[in-house]
């Protein structure tokens, strides 16, 4: 300790998701950093597992643990709470926000995996009707409106209102967009079976909506198909080759494959399109003369680091290099490759050379006992495919009670029926403001008095 | 099923609390009943463990069950969303309404259990800076508000200022009062001791304050002392015969036994002090003439009924009547034994007689290990009682899979020292008026530039 009295190499990390997590981890043997992570949010998002907060399975805690809480034994790691307004290359700062005040940390290093938000293409308005999977807001959200609209239907006056209320539209048929209509289409048909008096559940009508002409493109065509036969047996209406034209209140546009606009009436839709990397990203790649692409995703040299700015690594969704996909293993293979080169430099050691991704395969659930992976050259769906998805989401779920908790409410959901977590603030319920200002057009619309069906 | 073509009774319930639904199940083999449940939220809720919520042990989903998956099974019941707005006795219908659109349910028998609310005692602005515990929403948004604290408090630019984040007034040293005191107590003790860097969260303040000269008055003199001295062990600062004058968004005026009053900076507020009946009450009281006592309740007659209506019961935390506690096993009892009343009615027989209330005794835990309980003549306190306490809870917790998964949260809260249900919404943490605006004063009066203290 006395032996080394030289100030602290000052890493500054943002974001607390794969990236940031990952990258702070992987510096935790060097008593010679001081890494300070800034995040908006105080917990980690496990967010391959988002959709089965959305419907019910998990509780929040469960897949967002607390960032202090992971770090608290890495002694060389502190934790603030702040949204990064403000990157300052030149005075290599960071200036982050919480309830108004500004905090600047300086860094020597920095580290951004700040990772990304939700695109609408465009059609930012979408997003109050159509809230996206990225947060654990959009999560509780979704899961008040899902239920909600069980809710609702029970309530309508009449078919069509009935029939719109239990009229679900997932856009996006990439794993998310899936897990999420096969979600949707299993709560329905099980799980709230024998719940309902006046409608039936299982009536429920699952869209899924993508652009492209397959259901999970990145997987290819033959696990495409079995996905897509898959949720078919589960009862999901899939429309490949349709575009997603129009999301108001009460439904969606879609301009099928012959080119002909229909209109669904649908209370509940999600998104799950399209990402954008986080604005961050636009600041730097300013700054720098990076560039970036029609994400928003930086331009990085082969080394993850901004050009001119060897200090600065991004990592994760916000880059563009290679083509890599935006999944968690990027993130995380680029900030311990991030990590391992600040180190190297500490220890005067050569550079690695350039970032190299190593595709340790990807998968999807699709319902359950039914997945599909892809594994270096294999492919698998099925059984297999789903106990392999399991055995990983396990292992990379953080600590020992979410792992046991999140089994048993895995039981309760995949051998039983039921959701243990179905709860809805009131705020949820009531100050919906999309939902309110249906109810409101109903009221409005319904001269008639309400007559009690018993 | 053909011998009988009469129409059905039907029997209309109001809320989905511990009345409510006992009295709903307590009539789930009379097959000649056809039963409505009208209830604001999607689940009942099991309010004894919501300060477990609220500090980060329990998740929603495990004291809040789905009302209607409890209810799937009992073919008479059927269960509406919707917050009652009208009860008409004239014409014996119940009106509810769900974002904006009106329901009407007629009905032969009628129960409200609609339970109770907040009471500021007439300072219903101070409900902004400290709130309740009624609600999931509460408790969630305590929650964010404690955890909250302590970030906040990372983040301080002067001692007071992190003085103010880590101070925590609870009002009203009722059950819940002295549960959450503790709760805080030992979440800054225990489970965030090694989380931050810069601050200390064992320093955190916790002030627990009642009008009256006792802690847990209910409880008898030897408990509430008993009560108070493991308080105090967990440094808790306990003030009695102290008055709540003043709340605000940054502090509380406390008027202490000697008449002064003085303020307490504190961020963090939540009220416990005092209860309300359900509007619903003065409704039922002036159609019925029945009258309110001072928290609104109604004044029944011996046989919970509304004088003129004895079709109409009322039960739990909304009536007065021989001065019952406003407790669980009040309104279960109530609700069952209006339900044989009813029963009795519809098979010709005599009524009961009036209600009794059979009390079984009462408990509140203060820190792990230790609960005072009385149950008859009997008085327990420290780990005997605390046993008894987790025996009770877990046999009333509703669902097998949720006493499971409530073991081991509590296995985790108690053996280890972790929360594992610490997530905030982005909306509590960014959009919590009052902290907001402490912040943006906070900003407005710190005329100097922020500096780092790397």
């Amino acid at each position: 300790m006395s032996t080394d009295t030289r100030r602290k190499h000052r890493i500054v990390v943002i974001g607390s998701g794969f990236g940031g997590l990952f990258g702070t981890q992987a510096l935790r043997r060097r008593d010679d950093v001081e890494i300070t992570l800034v995040a908006r949010t105080a917990h980690h998002l496990f967010q391959p597992l988002l959709y089965q907060v959305a419907t019910g399975i998990l509780s929040e805690g469960e897949i967002a643990p607390s960032t202090r809480e992971i770090l608290a034994k890495q002694k060389n790691a502190r934790v603030i709470l702040g949204e990064v307004t403000e990157v300052d290359l030149e005075a290599r700062t960071v200036t982050s926000q919480l309830l108004g005040t500004d905090t600047v940390t300086e860094y020597d290093s920095l580290l951004v995996a700040a990772g990304s938000g939700q695109s609408y293409f465009g059609n930012d308005d979408f997003a109050t009707y159509a809230p996206g999977m990225k947060s654990i807001d959009d999560a509780l959200e979704l899961r008040g409106r899902i239920f909600g609209a069980f809710e609702l239907a029970e309530l309508a006056r009449t078919e069509a209102e009935a029939r719109r209320a239990l009229t679900f539209v997932v856009v996006g048929a990439g794993p998310t967009g899936v897990e999420m209509a096969g979600q949707i289409a299993e709560l329905a048909r099980r799980t709230l079976k024998h719940d309902f008096r006046r409608i039936d559940p299982t009536q429920a009508h699952v869209i899924l909506v993508d652009g492209a002409d397959t259901v999970l493109p990145a997987f290819g065509e033959r696990l495409g198909g079995a996905a897509r036969e898959r949720l078919q047996e589960l009862g999901v209406d899939v429309r490949t080759s349709t575009m997603t034209v129009g999301v108001d209140e009460t439904g969606v546009e879609l301009r099928g494959p012959d080119g002909h606009t229909t209109r669904v009436e649908a209370l509940t839709k999600m998104w799950a399109a399209g990402v954008q990397a986080s604005p961050l990203g636009a600041q730097l790649a300013e700054q720098s003369g990076a560039g970036t692409d029609r994400a928003g995703r930086v331009k990085v040299r082969p080394d993850l680091t901004l050009p001119g700015h060897p200090e600065v690594f991004v990592v994760g969704d916000m880059i563009s290099l290679d083509d890599l996909p935006g999944v968690a293993q990027v993130a995380i293979q680029g900030a311990r490759y991030a990590a391992k080169e600040i180190g190297r430099r500490l220890d005067g050691e050569e550079p690695q050379g350039p970032f190299e991704y190593f595709d340790k395969g990807s998968m999807a659930t699709v319902s359950r006992f039914s997945a599909v992976a892809s594994v270096g050259r294999l492919r698998f769906h099925g059984f297999v495919a789903w106990l392999l998805w399991l055995g990983v989401h396990l292992v990379y779920i953080i600590g020992f009670k979410n792992r046991i908790t999140t089994l048993l409410h895995w039981a309760v959901s995949f051998l039983g029926r039921g959701r243990a977590e179905r709860a809805a603030t009131q705020q949820q319920v009531f100050a919906r403001r999309a939902l309110d200002e249906v109810g409101r057009r109903i009221t409005d619309e319904a001269g008639e008095k309400v007559r009690d069906a018993s």
